[in-house]
């Protein structure tokens, strides 16, 4: 796909505003740098402005290339966006699969841990953060969360579970978690914005087995 | 109050766009119906466009008046979205009043039958759903959340407990509600956005009775 047909009206470098002539494929030696770079320049403009607010055009003025450069590499604004959220939620992947790991009755522990331990670290809060603003604002971005949390994340851990509404069960789970986050660091209510991070893990594991385990 | 004096600079309406010759106190008469017609203008631009996108400027044209009248009435935008809120919360204060009537080890049942029962008519959600963008966008927004939330519903759910750490109590079982809410109405993730509502309250009920009076 060339910058040329990639159809992201929203997003697209307006006709005649000068960086056309930058466009078409760049130097095989620069592909990796200039990927990275633009992803980079992809998250931290998310981060900041919300799916709705930002633009292929001002990522690309962010990395320091053509528009038609980030149509080329990663398509529309929402083929973006998703790359953006798919390196923000490689950790919370990584972690899915070692929720998988260990003694099943402890998997409502392991999973609370995972993300209370994401969210509590502002170098993947940060991200994570921008993600679930844009996806309760924004369809799309909506749908692109759906995609990698419930496409992804939790129907592998329903996956090892072998019971009847596994996915449920796991999103049940989910749902208690969720409910946490966004108590704790979205909006900030007390006392559970300063409780400390271990005795909400004593109190909310218990919970997250039993969605997804018990009777 | 007057329009002149009134702070919010964000929407106040700018000088010299002709609206000013209107400015002063209404007849007494007036007063009820045209609040109510003000109140019921912020309710709708605030559902449609959100915190910061919503002007008192804005609602004072959906109203038929002067942005005077609506500083006059309510004073600055965030005193404006305070009212609006309250309106969409009365029928959560009113549940919050049943939840404590009756036996207390049903008041989980009662608690998730009330939110799941707010969130189920489209009468109801719409305006909470566009309470819950904002508070999640916007700290002034997530401000007037807290103090409503936090102030009202659960603190007098959590003074009824009589338990230690009867507030974070109330908080965690509302997490595992508000995590509900995101899955089924604002992200819509199946399986739990199709899911039959008593089903949820099945499964959902024992975990919020379990934080409010559990061990």
């Amino acid at each position: 796909m060339t910058g040329a047909t990639a159809g992201d009206s929203a997003g697209a470098s307006a006709p005649g505003d000068g960086t056309a002539r930058r466009r078409g494929r760049p130097p095989r030696t620069e592909s990796a740098g200039t990927r990275d770079r633009i992803l980079d320049a992809a998250r931290e403009e998310f981060s900041v402005r919300g799916y709705e607010k930002t633009s292929v055009r001002g990522i690309a003025k962010a990395a320091g290339v053509d528009s038609a450069l980030v149509h080329h590499y990663f398509g529309t604004k929402e083929q973006v966006f998703e790359a953006a959220v798919e390196v923000a939620f490689a950790p919370a992947l990584a972690g899915a699969d070692a929720v998988l790991e260990g003694p099943p009755d402890e998997a409502g522990e392991r999973m609370t841990r995972m993300i209370i331990g994401l969210w509590e670290s502002p170098v993947t809060r940060v991200p994570l953060l921008a993600i679930v603003r844009s996806a309760v604002n924004n369809e799309t971005a909506a749908g692109v969360f759906r995609r990698l949390i419930a496409g992804q994340v939790l129907r592998r851990i329903a996956g090892q579970l072998d019971l009847p509404d596994a996915e449920l069960r796991a999103e049940l789970a989910a749902a208690q978690l969720v409910g946490v986050l966004m108590i704790r660091y979205v909006i900030r209510m007390e006392p559970l914005a300063s409780a400390d991070a271990e005795r909400i893990v004593e109190r909310v594991a218990p919970v997250v087995q039993g969605h997804l385990t018990g009777r």
